[in-house]
């Protein structure tokens, strides 16, 4: 028995006449007077659906056939013919229809056959893959996630998995999630009545990691290009649609780089990405801008096609404040920029993608170098129209005297960065780096709205279901 | 100013007489009394460090070249040159060395050009990447890695990254971490006393995961071909050299496979991944079959070459009892194979890759598929010589009273199970899938024998640095 995927099939990879199996899920049936049942077929391979010609010949026609409903999982075998039908090339003349599995109560099933919202799928979320959109995103952020390994390894930069669980991660303390074996019910004191986390699994605190740029940077400090791709997490009570309590990062970390070479970096990162995207997935990407967003396709394009306009934050601020509208948040020199701002100039001022460049020392991370000017760092924001940023990065501060003045200038503890102050003892070299949050990308290329909706299962305040 | 990898360099990509710049550290320096030295850097694009060669013409020869050592971050200017040394084919006949760093302390550096042991280099696990035995390990690890990724791609499967938080695995809950938000020293309690999770941040008592099958069943039950790869925790308080905290699994999931697909699948994807390693990687493999493991490369080259040798539960226990050999652990039909029995089976029996099928119900998870014999599943383990285990799989029960039988047999809560059985109450299909924990893949390509040396940041009891 010759199997054969829904995407084969409609690409003409058999020929008419060929005898195949396939072997998926009813999306829809639809019986004509004259005795033929038409059976659309989908198995994820592709975003659309197979017709199979159903004739009432079949031993189990009237026993099987007329009772499909959608989601029963059937398979069909039929010789390949050329189709009559509108839109598709191919259908298959069914022979044999052979039913794996009924759905158990069709009026009840939950993901029947009619328009659900978005907030009811996301209550499914073990059976909304099953749908047009949830589909479309899925392999669309499998393309994704194959193109940015892909680009990485073809400029020759290595992988690292960056560790989970962490020790070390002191700052923001806040904000992150306790990882623990402790038994809640009779936790263990030290003298001082403190919990002792001497007894805990590490041996002390431990944290689900935020970030895997300091551990990165080691590599980068032996292996010149890395990169990481892998799950961060931030116990932000934030219930928005662009926040996730975990989400995937992708942070490569360049020896040798200064600020303009990681902004280069990121422009073809994404362009490269995109044209993926674009080429491989035209199905999806046709659905995305019929059904979601009408521009999903021609702001990839727009992207692909035109050089990111480079700004300075000092020249930014000047645009905000002189552009005669009115911010929520009031704009000066010193400003942390909100999205209204990010946005104004990525969609008004620009239209088009914009890097942001040369913050103030102030509103900025400890690890990024210090510009000549005393006051600004070597930092970068990548603000794109209709999300805003979706790329922060930074050269990295490789002197060791002026990281530790600002360790000390932010009271940040010298025995916690000990080992990353190591990479600046022995070899320092200027690098520098970026973040992407990946499911912010998905959200951007596919133009859905909400970003639990481009994540198998999303986790939030009170969501970790499944 | 044409900034060159050492790769490339040595690749031969330049031509002889180009002008070309290398940024790295420095191996390893020696002089002549001819007042020319000889300078080794690296820069981890492949195993082997480019030669220059300085004269002392050099401004700066005498300030700074003369006091380079190991570790040293420099950029070097140079003609590309013929070597005639042995070894390599090209050099670098230097015209300007810049230093970025110095080591602190050449004296104290803790990667200082000796032997060190491999527990040594865990103690620096961000310094270690700088060796040769920790760089080859990174690149080929990246190299499987993308090997991996790209495979599955080929096939037509899709990446699914399934959740690290869950709230819902209940087996085997005294091996899970918790992750929490709640103020340790202040816990909100129920009038029962109990913790009271609901003012957690999830809302429910959530663990890191140990496995992402479940969740990815419901993929592959709409897009047919997927798989995870992402990392997965044990709570396990086992110091071995074959265990961690942290690690990271790859975990296909088949629509419509049964246990000979999935076999089919193990042993073609780790020959594809093999190979891709013995050609991007011949460098850091010659390396590790000289230094590590002497049939680190015929191994692999003998599991490409041959067919894996398919063999039932039943009969490796009738080959275990009749083999004339002690085990500390005895054998009979129905006990869980030990690693002295897999190895003796993979090593001994075979000499090679052995798939070992249907064993027996009572050892394996509750979701594997009952076979008509009523005593055993459909369950497979791919054991490889000198490492046991590397995968595990079955194909999945897909029949919902029967999956019920076995919730009610083995005490599970249905009410935590309710979704997973949604997918067998619409549209169910046969399926099967397998398990392969990375770290053990890197280990058994390398020959490395402990797993803590093939990950960047191990994390194990009382150990979770960096």
């Amino acid at each position: 028995m010759q199997y054969a995927a829904v995407k084969d099939v409609l690409a003409g990879k058999f020929a008419v006449g060929d005898t195949v199996t396939v072997r998926g899920w009813v999306r829809t049936r639809r019986d004509s007077k004259a005795g033929i049942s038409f059976v659309n077929l989908h198995d994820g391979s592709c975003f659309d659906a197979v017709q199979a010609v159903v004739p009432s010949e079949l031993d189990n026609y009237s026993s099987d056939v007329l009772k499909l409903t959608t989601g029963c999982s059937v398979a069909v075998e039929g010789t390949i013919a050329e189709s009559a039908g509108q839109g598709q090339d191919f259908e298959l003349q069914a022979t044999n229809v052979h039913v794996y599995g009924w759905v158990e109560d069709p009026d009840t099933y939950p993901m029947a056959p009619k328009r659900h919202s978005m907030e009811y799928l996301r209550e499914y979320a073990h059976l909304r893959p099953r749908t047009n959109v949830a589909g479309a995103v899925t392999r669309v952020r499998h393309c994704l996630a194959q193109a940015v390994h892909r680009f990485f390894h073809e400029q020759g930069y290595y992988w690292i998995s960056t560790p989970i669980i962490t020790t070390s991660d002191a700052e923001g303390a806040g904000e992150l999630f306790r990882v623990s074996t402790l038994d809640m019910m009779n936790l263990p004191r030290t003298d001082k009545g403190e919990i002792d986390y001497s007894e805990d699994f590490f041996g002390k605190e431990a944290f689900l990691t935020v970030s895997g740029q300091l551990n990165v940077e080691a590599f980068a400090s032996a292996l010149s290009k890395v990169y990481t791709f892998g799950p961060t997490f931030r116990a932000e009570n934030s219930n928005t649609s662009r926040h996730l309590a975990e989400f995937w990062m992708i942070e490569p970390e360049v020896a040798f780089a200064d600020l303009n070479d990681i902004a280069r970096l990121a422009e073809d990162m994404l362009k490269y990405v995109f044209k993926a995207v674009l080429e491989e997935r035209a199905d999806d990407m046709a659905f995305f801008a019929q059904r979601i967003d009408k521009e999903a396709i021609t702001r990839l394009q727009h992207v692909v096609d035109n050089e990111f306009v480079h700004m300075d934050y000092t020249d930014a601020i000047e645009i905000l404040k002189n552009c005669g509208k009115t911010f929520n948040y009031p704009v000066e020199w010193g400003v942390d920029l909100q999205s209204e701002h990010e946005r104004y100039l990525a969609e008004e001022h620009v239209g088009a993608p914009i890097i942001l460049k040369n913050y103030p020392r102030d509103i900025k991370a400890f690890y990024m170098r210090q510009n000549d000017d005393g006051k600004t760092v070597a930092a970068m924001d990548v603000l794109a129209p209709g999300i805003g940023e979706i790329i922060g990065g930074s050269a990295r501060e490789e002197r060791l005297d002026v990281l530790d003045d600002r360790l000390a200038a932010m009271d940040l503890p010298f025995e916690e960065y000990s080992w990353y102050r190591d990479l600046r003892r022995y070899g320092t070299v200027p690098h520098a780096g970026f973040g992407l949050g990946f499911e912010r990308l998905v959200a951007y290329v596919t133009g859905m709205t909400n970003i639990r909706d481009v994540i198998p299962y999303p986790r939030a305040p009170k969501s970790a279901d499944f």
